[in-house]
């Protein structure tokens, strides 16, 4: 058996510690697999307190940069988090000493991925990040690997536990949303500042690695739309399933007319569909190809035990000599399509508060009809008082469109709310 | 960029005019992605007919094992099918001239495949069969890369689409097995000969090379337990889906005590599981790790697109010096665990057409009971003439404590019919 691979782990959280347990436990298997012994010589956290296992076998750094530079140290696993500070300066000291790192961090990879990616060429070293999306689901390998035969055509996820509890649980229990992010926080599904969860930035995140590697171009993750389930409410779940869809807070990536464009936001999908069907904290990843069709991938999203799988993975494939480019290609060849927002084509869930007067449905499909705009379904529900909820499903229109349309609704003052619209996405 | 990969194509059928068609279409971005251009040096077939596009680029050889060996080859791809004769002389022969192979023949690999593989590592050569399993899904890559820091658990899956097509078409338009058949052979989802779909073999042998890579065993195909949908009629499919489950053709795989357990046989799964869910023709393969969990892989099972996807990544993956060992660890490491067909306690799904007589029902639970079987549910449902139907579902008990019951059963003439008796898969 040849040389071991010597590992160092930055960060001793949930998922550092999640891949010692990993490493520890299969050791032999991992070693007949990998072709060598894959072995952890040095760790490196804020503090050295009790971890409830026996960490003295490791030499420790109290700073991850140190860590990164040990000559006993081949590979570095970061899992401090954070887009900047130690974790980017940890990532950067070790790949310019021409080390392997594997990192869990997408906020990092998605603010400075491609930087770092060309960084680790530059020195002969590999850059892996696939427990960053998707937790446990080899999502990222089969984007650059499986399914590298094909031109991606489109790709779509559901990718934060903690969205799509929150929906899937107003959905069965008939609770608001903040009744079912409080349950979600006591059960350990939500942050107690769930915000970057909730407002949709993690799912982002990820989206944007994966886009990066569907369709080989940079992206901006400024320039992501990017809108959270926190005006979900149990009303357009309701009347969405009743129209044969579920709302999940869906990230999709498309590539056309050299742009790349790159949404999170609540949709509604085909109840019937895989993405319709997820429940829970579960992630779903879906791959569309030009040759291979509709792919579906589906697990845990996060955790200790996925989380540290997904590392493990990685530190495999590097002690196999495994030297895929960080985002499939080279970075000299990624594209520079810009990241747009605009959104192609598609068909809109409309719910409206009328004002209970005779002509008003009238005006609305007017003005709709004035941008372009063609009604599919229309439905006025019952109602009592002074107002009339009234349910519209379009034909395909653009965006753009159908926010002027909506303008000129709210502007006549026809609407006793604001009006809710949400894109219907085909899978 | 480096040198070309040279690839040699032996078959001419769906699946190799697939492969020529993705290296073509896709030849700057797979070079990219390989990092080295993938050229289609020479080809092999029964004959020169016209086969729709211009192959005049290509050298023609009339054996296959002649293009095998050719200088000009460093790869060849074998689409000839079958598990013995002319595709296992060509993958002999290329290996042994340490030229890679990968194919897409299910039959030959879950025969021969440990002894290619070793073959293949003598010669320094690689051997894939992406492609053979789960057509377009990379569930091979997923279990010896993705989740290789994993011990599998569980491996399930539902991949012969023609069986999928049948038993969803059943249960949705209320045919018989018969006539959904034939509509399955017109639309060209089931062969003329049917057989080795609906018989199970095909899906074994997948389930057999998913088997040997979930687990680094052995898998002996015969001692495999296969058991086709040619006797699953509409009655239990509408009684299970009132029970809440659905009959899938079920490929299952695990491993305990030294030994590996592999069936292939329909089987009742929850109808609100991902597998319960899957309908027409796709493929689904579960696969259960000690740290990951459950992850779930879906999509195209068959067809010149999905089929030549797979082989193209394998195709890359070469072209990238990825050298994973065939079933991830070296066939040296493989365990030699017998393949047994005992089976796991499970619940069961038994119907029964009883006599119409007093005591009947006290005589059955008589005989479940004294093998120690005991029924968690009993319903016999509404009947007129002589013959009572009665289903039952048991708790978790062994199959040969149940077939000892219901030999006693069928011994002491209380039913009009066989019982049927179908395992209950949790998933």
């Amino acid at each position: 058996m040849s040389t071991p691979l010597r590992i160092g782990i930055a960060g001793l959280g949930t998922v550092g510690l999640g891949v010692i347990d990993i490493l520890r436990t299969h050791a032999t298997t991992i070693a007949m697999r990998a072709g060598r012994p894959v072995e952890i010589t040095a760790i490196s956290a804020r503090s050295r307190r009790d971890r409830g296992i026996d960490l003295s076998a490791y030499a420790f750094e109290a700073d991850p940069a140190d860590l990164a530079t040990r000559d006993d140290v081949d590979l570095v696993v970061e899992v401090i988090g954070g887009e900047n500070g130690p974790a980017k300066e940890t990532v950067e000291a070790a790949l310019a000493s021409g080390k392997h790192v594997v990192t869990a961090n997408k906020a990092l990879m998605a603010r400075h991925g491609t930087a770092l990616a060309a960084l680790a060429e530059r020195h002969g070293a590999c850059l892996r990040y696939e427990a960053g999306v998707a937790g446990g689901i080899p999502v990222v390998k089969a984007l650059t690997e499986g399914l590298a035969a094909n031109a991606v055509t489109r790709v779509m996820g559901v990718m934060n536990g903690t969205c799509n509890y929150i929906l899937t649980k107003m959905e069965a229990t008939g609770e608001d949303y903040s009744d079912v992010l409080t349950e979600a926080q006591a059960l350990g599904y939500a942050e107690a500042d769930p915000a970057f969860d909730v407002g949709g930035m993690d799912a982002a995140q990820k989206l944007a690695l994966l886009t990066i590697a569907a369709f080989g171009t940079h992206v901006d993750i400024d320039a992501v739309k990017v809108e959270g389930i926190e005006q979900v409410t149990l009303t357009d779940i309701r009347y969405a399933r009743d129209l044969g869809y579920r709302i999940k807070l869906l990230g999709v990536a498309r590539s056309g007319d050299g742009a790349v464009e790159v949404r999170m936001q609540p949709c509604l999908v085909p109840a019937q569909s895989p993405i319709g069907q997820l429940e829970s904290v579960v992630n779903m990843v879906v791959i569309e190809g030009d040759f291979v069709g509709q792919t579906v991938f589906q697990g845990p999203g996060a955790g200790a035990g996925p989380t540290g799988s997904a590392v493990v993975a990685d530190i495999i494939d590097i002690a196999r000599d495994i030297r895929v480019p960080t985002f499939g290609v080279p970075v000299a060849d990624l594209r520079e399509y810009p990241t747009t927002t605009a959104g192609s084509p598609a068909t809109y869930y409309l719910r409206l508060t009328l004002e209970d007067r005779p002509g008003m449905l009238a005006k609305v499909a007017a003005a709709l009809g004035q941008h372009g705009i063609s009604i599919n379904q229309m439905r006025q529900t019952e109602h009592e008082g002074g107002s009339a909820p009234v349910l519209i499903v379009t034909h395909a229109c653009l965006r753009q469109d159908l926010d002027k349309a909506l303008d000129e609704i709210t502007g006549q003052s026809m609407c006793q709310d604001t009006p809710v619209a949400y894109r219907i996405e085909t899978v």
